[in-house]
């Protein structure tokens, strides 16, 4: 095997401004578009920002259709009905409006319906699906984030749980990243502060996971360009993202969280989830987020404050963090002054800090970001034990794309102990 | 007159990595390239990098023309040359090897043979030009710079000599940006130290320009979002990319120019370039830069050390460094907290330092850089006296895009001053 000597950074479009949302119609119209699709969900089609979107398309006469049964932490099924939706009529383009789970679900919408596979999974990433890659240009997004959190307005990946597996999968291509992201601070003004402080901690864990992965020379160098994985591993760009979205994270979060009017907080965090988004889409997510996807997969009873009731959910940020303090003691020692310096940049004093030190300190620092948003106390909390935890590893193990760019290799017995760990903080 | 609320950051593509070159024909292959133009000047047409871009195409059995008549600092003339030579075949798709030079001549024979203009000054930035939109997508062009200055492989602005006025203008638009740039250490292994030099100054110049321009939200707001400018001012995004090619120029710089064989110094000011060009792309450049255009321009005797010798020539990063010291002086006051940032990000310890001195410290700063970089002392040393000022300060007042979004507003007078403060610093 050689080893990779270079890293890219692909493009992201990101449009910043209080009150930008009502500029999507005149960006659609100079494209031409002559039909749109508005996908949604149901939650969101009943507040302002929704009606924003179709006031700005209806000033410029442009035809649409809103889908608005997005499920939030969608599956392979609920994937499926927008993507049925989306073949019902000629859709030039597509604007999300919502979080991640309508961003990814309108991405796959996209897709499925102008490149439909022959087989669902197909596109999905190895070595749960083929991961065929996408065949050509897709038609054009807009995506417009109602949550500070994922950053998928500036990536190409879709996540989905795959109903049979109890497991979340997705797709991953550079050619699935919206045309443009258009990040209006007004549209997270109604934020719950649970999902605030939700989606706020995968911010964190988005900057630290990427700032912390295998840097791009560690990983196998593809015979072709185009086969270079959209996650890389740590480069010295994707570092400068992640950093910076850690300061503003440690600047930010929490005063959003306690105070949902507080305009400037609110908008550094849409900016902060965007900066993340940038980073890890070029350098890739580590075990925090691969171990979040069984602990979201396998939910049996819970439900979170702020979150749609209609099914037991643990939302992705939840599911995410639950993980990462018992994760980033396990990497610590993979690259302890990474580690270090992230710790730092998300608020710790590391003065005199030893490196066998670094994963601990790094947990700390997050549990306390946890403890102040009233997050669940580990996993415990939100209905595992002991006892799911083959079941869980199981479901983490697959996670190639993910588990692959952790800066220390890691087995199932590592990843028994791991969730073990994760198992209650305090 | 509204005031602008939101910025936009257009993407760029970057791929860096030592011997990156070789890939550029597996890149064309894969979008179907049949016919390449590869674009140089004729001093690199003699080096191995051409020689490895047209192995990388012949591998790949991709048919290909190589136009090696680039002139460095080119005018309407030399870029008419090219377009001509771009019409000759039925090309559909662009290489560009080589500085700011070439890949500016690359874009513009890409947009005036695809969308041939009924003048050629339609497309020009107003008001000497129409300022015309470019119509639509153009083909691809992939850029290989061979200095790590312009950061051109990062914008959409192609920069040239009107040879009738004798000033620098050009084209601005975010269509004209390069598909993809590779960054290639390896292609800036024979640069002479004097080139390094003034090139690794443009990079400076660009990233406290950007950093210290009039913020995004003081310029007045476009009736459409297609009419937001490339040159927006400073903005959160760009900030970061210039404070950090300001702290990796602090850092190796002098490394690079005192010794040529240090390949990380080398590599990281490669890097720095492109960082500074995404952030000046996004956010614009000011006063040294309007101002350099007539210094460029309006050159009767003056050849520099390491440049081709066939035609007198004040290099780009000469011609902008010169006028930087009494530029900042001027713009200090516009935004001193910012100058100060800059100067710190720079190296300078501005311990105490007090707002009315910000101008100052940033200039000593840059003068600091001149002298140890051996760069001539001032506009006297290559060949002006104040009875050029007058038409100095002609050519540099039609600068608009550039000299509007200083953070000060600045007038006949204000340019007559900083020229004469310009013409010699020690």
């Amino acid at each position: 095997m050689e080893y990779e000597y270079a890293f890219e950074m692909a493009a992201s479009n990101i449009r910043f401004g209080l009150g930008a949302t009502q500029e999507v119609g005149m960006d659609l119209s100079e494209l031409g578009a002559k039909q749109v699709l508005v996908v949604t969900d149901p939650g969101l089609r009943k507040t302002p920002v929704v009606d924003r979107v179709v006031t700005s398309l209806k000033e410029q006469n442009i035809a649409h259709s809103v889908f608005d049964q997005v499920r939030v932490e969608p599956t392979d099924g609920s994937m499926m009905e927008a993507i049925d939706f989306a073949k019902t009529e000629p859709f030039d383009s597509f604007v999300a409006v919502g979080g991640g789970s309508t961003i990814d679900t309108a991405k796959m919408a996209n897709l499925y319906s102008t490149y439909p596979p022959d087989d669902f999974l197909d596109y999905v990433n190895p070595p749960i699906g083929k991961g065929l890659p996408v065949p050509g240009a897709l038609k054009p997004l807009f995506a417009l984030p109602t949550t500070a959190g994922t950053g998928s307005e500036t990536t190409g990946v879709a996540i989905f749980d795959l109903e049979k597996m109890r497991a979340k999968t997705g797709v991953a291509h550079r050619r699935l990243k919206p045309t443009l992201g258009i990040i209006d601070p007004e549209n997270t003004a109604t934020l719950p502060p649970m999902v605030a402080a939700a989606t706020g901690l995968d911010v964190l864990t988005h900057a630290v996971e990427s700032y912390t992965a295998l840097p791009f020379t560690k990983r196998p160098r593809p015979e072709h360009p185009i086969l270079r994985p959209a996650y890389q591993g740590s480069n010295p760009i994707s570092d400068i993202w992640a950093l910076e979205a850690m300061r503003m994270v440690a600047k930010y979060l929490i005063r959003e969280f306690e105070n949902p009017g507080d305009e400037e907080a609110r908008s550094m965090m849409a900016l902060a989830a965007s900066f993340a988004g940038v980073g890890f889409g070029n350098a890739g997510v580590t075990l925090p987020h691969g171990m979040s996807y069984p602990v979201s997969g396998m939910v049996r009873e819970y439900q979170a404050e702020g979150y749609p009731q209609d099914h037991p959910m643990v939302p992705h940020g939840i599911a995410v963090v639950l993980n990462a303090p018992a994760a980033f003691r396990f990497t610590g020692p993979g690259c302890p002054e990474r580690h270090l310096i992230a710790a730092e940049a998300l608020g710790a004093d590391i003065t005199g800090a030893k490196p066998e030190d670094a994963g601990n300190i790094m947990a700390d620092t997050i549990i306390g970001f946890m403890k102040q948003l009233r997050i669940p106390n580990g996993l415990n909390a939100v209905g595992y034990t002991v006892d799911d935890i083959p079941q869980l590893v199981e479901g983490a193990l697959p996670q190639h794309r993910v588990i692959k760019i952790a800066p220390r290799t890691v087995g199932a017995e590592d990843l028994n102990e791991i969730f073990a760990d994760a198992m209650r903080y305090w």
